[in-house]
């Protein structure tokens, strides 16, 4: 299979990034983070997420983050609604995109989100019937793929019977999450093939983390089974919430270097994107996770 | 191409790694790293190199490596012997194998050895004849073969012409060398493409650094290639003389738990590597490099 001509990058820093960073930013802060990423090419970018400030302080204010950007043409704002009062909340906040997810693993939807997947799933019935009626795009995300911090192992056909509810139940795109970061090529290519047999490809994004240094190589294994969209995050904001000092979300600048260096199109400009993850980083008073940043603004 | 059974890592942390830290260390800790990297299952250790102290403080003291290591049967101890001199050295010393380097790009063969790349290939000529005489084998590197840092972009052909004269010269490896780590999937697959037309594969490796995180992604690209040496370094020592603070050579612990992961035998017990590059890396006063180090010591 010849690699994709093009890829687009669904940029999570701003929502899956902040989040999981120890100190919460201003919104002012977070609209900058915004607009500097789509003044450098980014066609999609997860704003924030619509939870209670009570229990995620990070995403406090998204409504007002959503009102302060720039809005482009033909770049997708989107957020994340858990559950219907999210997805109200988004509404009224003019979102046209959100996102739900669902974990792979059993134990993880238990001790993340206090369900089961099965009860998970059909909490978004309704959010996807509103969906509908509003004219709002879902798109869905499935945690643990490729591992489970409390299950170990978790089995591809379990990954795809799950990615296929969510396509089944209307998201146009399920974005499949290696959420601690243990995934092998292999693995990834064989997940791919699984759950591509239950979803067509190209309604499949790959979403991988850095914590064992396997993302980028992951993102090659998952570019051959011909997997054309990829989660990232501006300098790898976001750390991994299970492994403290090790790395989370795959740098979004060391993703775009990769794909330059294939010679696939992704519309995006790499040295604001690199300046974006500087300012961020500067803010967060972090130094950046993107390799291509610290070896770039070290020569 | 299937993928490799088998994988053989040459581990160079010990040479390329401590050469490129600020802080030179003792003899004793250097033998304990290269008799924990046996432990560990290592088959190939570079333990030294011998270039003057004056001008390489951090090599200081190589002989009396090679004389306090427990030498393991089966396990291959080699040593850099860059010039007739350090030959000479090295057998003194009663190392059975030695390294030689030449670049792949003029201007960093002129900066970094002062002298053109014909010229370095002249040298290595009354070396090989007196590895040859002593039963002593010898090993090829090629710097530069994805980019050179004076010159930019370097032709597959200038690397696969370097890299046949040392095969030719009698080198029973040649070692291909991202050395600034700007090389992507794509460009690794052509490179050992035009090499592997000049110099059969099987005696070809693969030396990628992580400065731009293309590491691993490259490492799978090769064994796609039907690649299956590899050169990495425990704990990502050296980091990157070129850019401060990013990092150089893939960490061998990373480079372990992929090919693990790829079902690729590599004979090496990855927690005993883990626990060499701890050591070493408190040694130092620096932290991992490796990002499977990281994940696993934050568990």
């Amino acid at each position: 299979m010849p690699l994709p001509a093009k890829v687009r990058l669904v940029e999570v820093g701003p929502r899956d990034g902040l989040q999981n960073e120890a100190q919460p930013i201003s919104v002012a802060d977070k609209v900058r983070l915004v607009d500097d990423l789509t003044d450098a090419g980014l066609s999609y970018v997860e704003v924030g997420s619509f939870v209670s400030p009570k229990w995620v302080p990070q995403m406090a204010g998204s409504a007002e983050v959503f009102a302060g950007i720039r809005q482009q043409p033909g770049v997708t704002y989107a957020a994340l609604a858990p559950n219907m009062r999210g997805f109200e909340d988004a509404l009224a906040a003019r979102v046209k995109e959100v996102a739900v997810f669902a974990a792979a693993s059993e134990a993880f939807s238990q001790r993340n989100i206090n369900c089961s997947i099965s009860e998970s799933l059909q909490r978004f019935v309704p959010i996807m019937e509103a969906a509908r009626q509003h004219g709002v795009r879902v798109r869905g995300y499935v945690s643990c793929v490729l591992g489970c911090p409390y299950e170990g192992e978790v089995d591809a056909a379990q990954v795809a019977a799950v990615a296929r509810e969510l396509y089944e139940m209307g998201c146009y795109e399920v974005s499949l999450g290696d959420t601690i970061g243990t995934g092998t090529p292999g693995a990834t290519r064989h997940l791919f093939n699984v759950v591509g047999a239950q979803v067509p490809r190209p309604h499949l994004a790959g979403h991988f983390h850095d914590t064992y240094g396997q993302a980028l190589a992951n993102v090659y294994a998952s570019l051959l089974e011909g997997i054309n969209v990829f989660d990232s995050s501006v300098a790898g904001l976001g750390g991994c919430p299970y492994a403290k000092g090790a790395s989370g979300n795959v740098a979004s600048e060391d993703m775009v270097y990769m794909l330059q260096g294939l010679g696939i199109d992704t519309g995006i400009d790499l040295e604001r994107l690199i300046a974006a993850g500087q300012r961020i980083s500067a803010v967060l008073g972090r130094a950046t996770g993107s390799r291509v940043a610290r070896a770039r603004n070290a020569c």
